[in-house]
This record gives C-alpha cells, sequence and structure tokens, in this order.
C-alpha cells in the first residue's frame, strides 16, 4: 500500500529522465490542458466539446485527488497538517479553481456565476509548472513579488490620480469614473488604442504631464525584473567560480 | 505639557509594531484619504459627498496643525526655524496644498480658481507616505530625481524639436503649436492615440525618423532607474555580507 | 586543385583587410542582397525586375555551391561528414530558404506555394553576417536566446489566457478566436491601434488588468536582453584588466 | 591683442563660477536660443518675428565667428590645422546649419530650398551645451554610439524585413512601399496610431509575428543604454572607493 502511493507521487510529481510513466503522465496533463481550453476558443459549445470537457475535467479531479492523496510527500512531513498546508499552496489552489468549471456542464448557470468556466483558463498555469526552461524566470518572479506588488500599488494610485484629474477637467469624454480609470490604464501603459482621447486644451495638457511623468512610473516594472535577473546570473557564475 | 506634545508626536509620526494609538490612527487617516477622493470620481457632487467633504477636510487640517505643532520633535532641534523649516519640506507642502481645496466648499469660486479643488489629488501622496513597501521605491527614485529632471529636460526639448518640424512640415494637421506638442507628447511616449497622425510622405518620414530616435531617448529613464535599482540591491547585499 | 578550393574558402569567407578579392565578393554580394529585394517593394513585376531577379538568383545559387565546396574547410575536419553537417547549420538553412523564390520565376505558380517568393526576405540576414558592428548584438542574442524563447512561451501564454477571457466576455468584438488572439497581442506589445477595443465594462477590466500585469511579462525581454549586455561587457572589461 | 582673444575665448566657453560675463554670456545665448525657436512656432510670419529673427540670427553668426576664430585655444595647439579641425567637429557643423536659415529671410526661397529654414532646430543642440547636468548622459550616449548605430541598422532591417512581407501580403493596405515602411516603424515602435492596420487574416498573423520578435528587437537600445548606465556609475563609484 505504502509503496503504491510512493509510486503515485513519482509519476505525477518527480520528472526523472529514466522514468517512463513519470513522462508519459506529463505528456497526458499537457495535452489534457491544451484539449480542455478548446470550449474557450468557440462562442457556441457543440456536442464533441461537452464531450472533451467532462473527459478533461475528470482527469482533473483525479490529477487533484491523486496530489492531495500523495501531499504528505511532498511536504516532507507524514501527517494530517501536511494535507492542509498542501491545500492552500498557491498551486494548489489554481489546480481547485481550475477543475471548478466542471460544475457548469452539469447544473445550468447563469449570470455571474456562469463566468466561473472561465476558471478554466488557470489550467494554464499547469503548462509553465512542467516546462522546465520556465523555473529561472519563475524564480526571478518569485524573488520580486513583493516589490512588483509595491510598483503595481503605485502604478494603480498613479492610474487613479489621473484618471481624477481627467474626468474633473473633461467630464464629457466619459460616461462614469470608471472609462476614466480604463483611458488612464490604458494610456499609461502606452497602448492608447485612440477610444477615448482629450480634446480640450487642459485635457491635453494633463494627458501630457501624465505620459511624461508616467514613463518613470512603468520603467520601475522594468528596471526591478532586470535588476533581479543580473543578481540572478551573477549568483549562478560565482556559484561555479568558487 | 511636554509629555502630551510628545504623545501626539508618536501617535502621527512614529509607527511602532506595539503602539496600538499609531496604528489606529495611521488606518483613520488612510480611510479619510480614500474617502476624501470620492467627490472627484463623480461629476455632480451631492449632499453626502459634502458632508464628507467637510468631514475629511477638518480632519486633515487638524493633522496639519498637529504636524506643524510637533514639527520640533521631526526636525529634532527645539526652536521656532524648526516650525519654518518644516512648513518648507515637500511633504508639509503637498499637505498645505491637499488641504486648500476646502475653501471651494465655503467660498462660492469658478474658473481658473475652481481648479483649487483638484489638489485633493495630491492627498494620494499621503498613501505612500503610510506604505512601508513604497520606502525602497522612494529612495531609487530620491537617488535619481536630478538625473530624471535632466533627463525630462532632454525630452521636452525633444518633444519641442519633433513638434517644431512636423508642424512647419504639416501644418495643416493642427489647429495651432500646443496640438503639435500634443501629438509629439503622444507619438514619443509611444501612446499613439491616432487622433492626429501624418498624412503626407515628409510628415511621415519626420515621423519614423523621430520615432527611431526617440527610442534611445525613452530608452534612458529605464536605463537610469534599473542601474539605481542594481546599486541599491548590491548596496544591501555586500552591507550583509560584510 | 586543393589551392583553389582554398582560395575560393578564403574569398567567400575570410575578410581580411588585405585581401582584396574577398572584400569585394562581400560587396558585390551586398549589394546582390539588396537589389534582390528590389521585387518585393513592389505590387507589380515588370521586365527589368524579372532580369535583376534572375540575375542575383543565379549569384545566390553560386554562393550557396561554394559555401556547401568549401564546408569542410569552414567546419575544420576533412570528410563527408562536414558537408552534412554545413548544410543543417541555421545560417545554410536560411541561405537555401533564399534561393528557393527563383522556382517563381520559371514555374507559373500560385496559391500557398506562391508565398516562397517571401523566402527572400532570408536574404537580408545575410547582411548581417557580412557586417563586423553585428557581432556583439549577435553573441548577447546567441547567449540569451534559450531565456527569450523560454519567454516568448511565457508571452503567447499569456496571450492565449488573455484571448480567452476576452473572447468569452466579449463575443461580439470578434469574428473567431483569431481575433482575439490579434487583438490580445496588439494589446500586450502595447502597439493598440484601436481597430478592436473592449466596449463593455467587463471587458474593459479584463483589458485593464491583462494590460497592467503584462506590464511585467513584456518587462522579461528586456531584463534578458539588458542583464545579458552588462555580463557581455563586465566579461570584456575583466579580459583586458586581468 | 593676445589677452583680448583669451578674454573672449573665456568669456564664450569657460563657465567658471566667479566670471559675471561668461555667465551673462551663456544666458543671453540660451534666450537667444528660445526666442529664435518662436518662428517655427507659428504659420504665417509676422514683422515682428521677423525682427527676431534677423537679431538672434546675426548674434549666432558673431558667436560662429568668435567660436571659429578662438578654435585653436579650444583645440589647444596654435596653428592654422586648428580651425580646420574644429570647423569640422559636429557642433560646430551644427552651429553652421542652425546660422543657415537666415539665408530664407534676404533671399526669396520655396520648394525643397525652403527646408533649410528647419536647420534652426538644430540650435536646440547648443541649449544641451550649455546645460551642465547633460554631461553623464552624454557621455553614456557618446559611448555607445556605435553600438545604438548598429542596433538602429538591425531595426532598419527589421523595419524593411516586416514591411517587405506585409507590402506582398496585403497590397491592397497600402499606395506605395514607403506607406508599408511607415507602418512598419510605427508598428515596431509600438506607438501604433491605427491609420493603417491589418485587416486579413495573413496580414495579422504576420503583424503578430513581427511585434513579437521586434519585442526582443526594441528591448536592445533599452539594454545597451541601461548597461552603459551602470558601467558609468559602478566607474564613478570606484574611482571614490579607491
Amino acid at each position: 500500500m505504502y509503496d503504491f502511493k510512493r509510486r503515485i507521487y513519482e509519476v505525477i510529481e518527480v520528472s526523472s529522465i529514466g522514468d517512463i510513466s513519470s513522462r508519459a503522465y506529463d505528456r497526458l496533463m499537457t495535452t489534457a490542458i491544451i484539449v480542455g481550453l478548446l470550449p474557450l476558443t468557440v462562442k457556441e459549445m457543440n456536442n464533441y466539446l461537452v464531450a472533451i470537457d467532462i473527459f478533461v475535467s475528470i482527469l482533473f479531479i483525479f490529477d487533484y485527488a491523486a496530489r492531495v492523496y500523495t501531499a504528505d510527500y511532498k511536504m516532507g512531513y507524514q501527517n494530517y497538517r501536511a494535507y492542509i498546508a498542501y491545500i492552500f499552496t498557491p498551486l494548489a489552489i489554481f489546480d481547485f479553481l481550475s477543475i471548478i468549471p466542471i460544475i457548469y456542464l452539469f447544473v445550468p448557470v447563469s449570470g455571474f456565476i456562469s463566468l466561473l468556466r472561465l476558471f478554466r483558463v488557470f489550467r494554464m498555469l499547469k503548462l509553465v509548472r512542467y516546462s522546465k526552461t520556465m523555473i529561472i524566470i519563475r524564480n526571478v518572479i518569485r524573488k520580486v513579488k513583493s516589490q512588483l506588488m509595491a510598483v503595481l500599488f503605485l502604478i494603480i494610485i498613479y492610474i487613479f490620480g489621473a484618471a481624477m484629474l481627467i474626468f474633473q477637467l473633461e467630464p464629457n469624454l466619459f460616461n462614469n469614473f470608471f472609462d476614466a480609470l480604463y483611458w488612464a490604464t490604458i494610456s499609461i501603459t502606452t497602448i492608447g488604442y485612440g477610444d477615448i482621447y482629450p480634446v480640450t486644451t487642459v485635457g491635453r495638457l494633463i494627458t501630457m504631464i501624465s505620459a511624461l511623468v508616467g514613463m518613470a512610473v512603468i520603467a520601475l516594472p522594468t528596471g526591478i525584473i532586470t535588476a533581479a535577473y543580473m543578481a540572478e546570473i551573477t549568483k549562478k557564475k560565482s556559484k561555479y567560480e568558487l
């Protein structure tokens, strides 16, 4: 019984080169993720897609169950706390969210609840988990997560400030304050669709000032990520050199 | 009397973990800032918003008074010069500007003066002051402030140059020179709304050249901020390693 | 006979300063590349362009033949394996692809096959090969190729995710899923033509979130390339200092 | 006589803090540059602007003459070669180009020649010369000039490639190949006005690929400038630490 559990753990988690079952499982799940996203690329579901969706969802439920079942191996300590700790790790939460959309197939839902089907998108995060080349990038992002969050907070404050100014100075441009926020976000990120743009002199002046100051604000994420990358590369090198 | 003044200083400035009053004051002010910005997110003021605005403004006046009153603690030397020195610190100036909009509630103002109500936006800077995660970013920006100013000056010269060229070569595109400046700013910052764009061959040529050269110009802020970030991180590391 | 082969190798590959033939060959090929691209800059071919195209294509065929013929010198070992190894190097593959368009001149092709004529664009890569200033940049890009590929993979996953969400929430905006992918790519890269943009509140919200998160995603290539550049410059310096 | 020449040199070039004449000259020239650009900010010249233009132009002619006259001090060796060497320095060439527009006031010119009046824009480069904060940025840009040129060459090749592909695949979008180049430049630099955008599937596909690959291409200038900035800062620091 014990060996059986260890075997499951090895198949779903450890991807050693010699282990054919483990690699086959990786490929099965990768395929399931990609195929399982097909329903999100069509406007109307058809019977084939519903069948695929049910099949893929069952796979994900089994995968989630197997991961929780072998959580004590993963977490490294053998008691009931390992299961609870595992369930609340970010990856396990994303796994759980990504199996929720299956209820959409059985229960006729509508309105806001029907948006749960979009949780399917979270399955994509599994793709990154199975890819080995992503590890450096994930390390970099994980290391600067709190700094990126602080910058995001700063950018959001900046967007709110710019939105308030333009909303007061060019109220005719917007139906409501949310539209002003949308305009500010699209402008600060330099996308600039051109669906909303200032027409009065004072509105254009505010836009120009917020665009110029915004250049420093949006340079922050690039600066943080580059610095973290440099540190990661330097660290690796000195490890080999010492 | 002396202890009372020190107590006020501790509550409004020092945010030690054990001090409940200080933390409560932080939360009160953060809430007041956010609630006090609501009037900027609507087109028409109503009675509720006016009431909120008066209440919040009184809070900010008391806050400003308390900060000036305890300026001698903050500045570290006990005489009248501390008060004057404090009043002219950038943060104190922003505090003062952010309480100006209250006059808008009592005196019926119009035209350019009514724009004073937009000074409310300066209150947002207080949000950054209360956040601890912002300190690194503020340090980085403060350290490169003079360089960023020099770059901003360069970018503005570049924008004026591009605006003059296009204004002479495609005069029909613009009502006045300010419009050309607006176009150049929106183009150089790569927002590109598309409300104004060149249509003649020579105008497009100037746009292409200014866009390509502009890539190096707008890479400058990113370069400066990244370099400052790298230096900040390296400094921190070597501090711990030595 | 042997000396003749070495001479060909020297002329087409080694660009030592004293060798007039080699430099003349470089200039001939550079001219041929630029002239040979002219047919791609017109809507309708004429007799002159066809003549130029035939002449240039023959030059490229000879160039390719000469490169394969002298592959044993280039690869450094003298047996038949050198030829096979050379043919499958990326540059040799691009050389081969760039001579394919000649068949378009003799065989009347249409539909998808006629797109082969666009392989002419691959000839431009030869321009980079002949330029000496490109070597540092090529080294940097080569060194971070696998990391850039991983980032590209991440960006594509991100684009697919954003496209799926917007496609489900604002289906009226798009004819098919490919249009949603096109919209997501143009938005994430901050081009933002404005031909497709969200109009509903939920669509705009998704756009705003994906734009803000996307800022970190598109900062990754900049970070990687900057870090590689720093390492390249530091390496060079310490080489001279030691 | 000799002392008089040295005095002129000191006034126009050396800006030591104690020298009132030198600082006054700096301010005079800065004002002249700004005032002299006013004619480029209006659509129709009037008598006042013509008067200003003549006055400013005479100032620039005297300035240019004085700089050439004292070139032997500047270049550091006292013979006729100093004058010739000075005249062909980039700054002296820009000075010369910026005084050309004066002929426009006396000779009635039209067509292409009338564009010479735009050389006035070159006077702005003098603003950077008089500013002391620009020295670091100028050093950085000067140091990476050859690399930025190589990158610009690469970007232009890339733009040509993308323009050729789209021009062949969506010929109806463009009047001529120049328009395709314009589209490619505006897209690669992520401005994206939206005046020209792909409508067919294959055109959109090419746009998406070129946008994604282009992200790495446009990250190059940022990478180069950031690396140079880092090196400049590190160099400065180690200078003080040693």
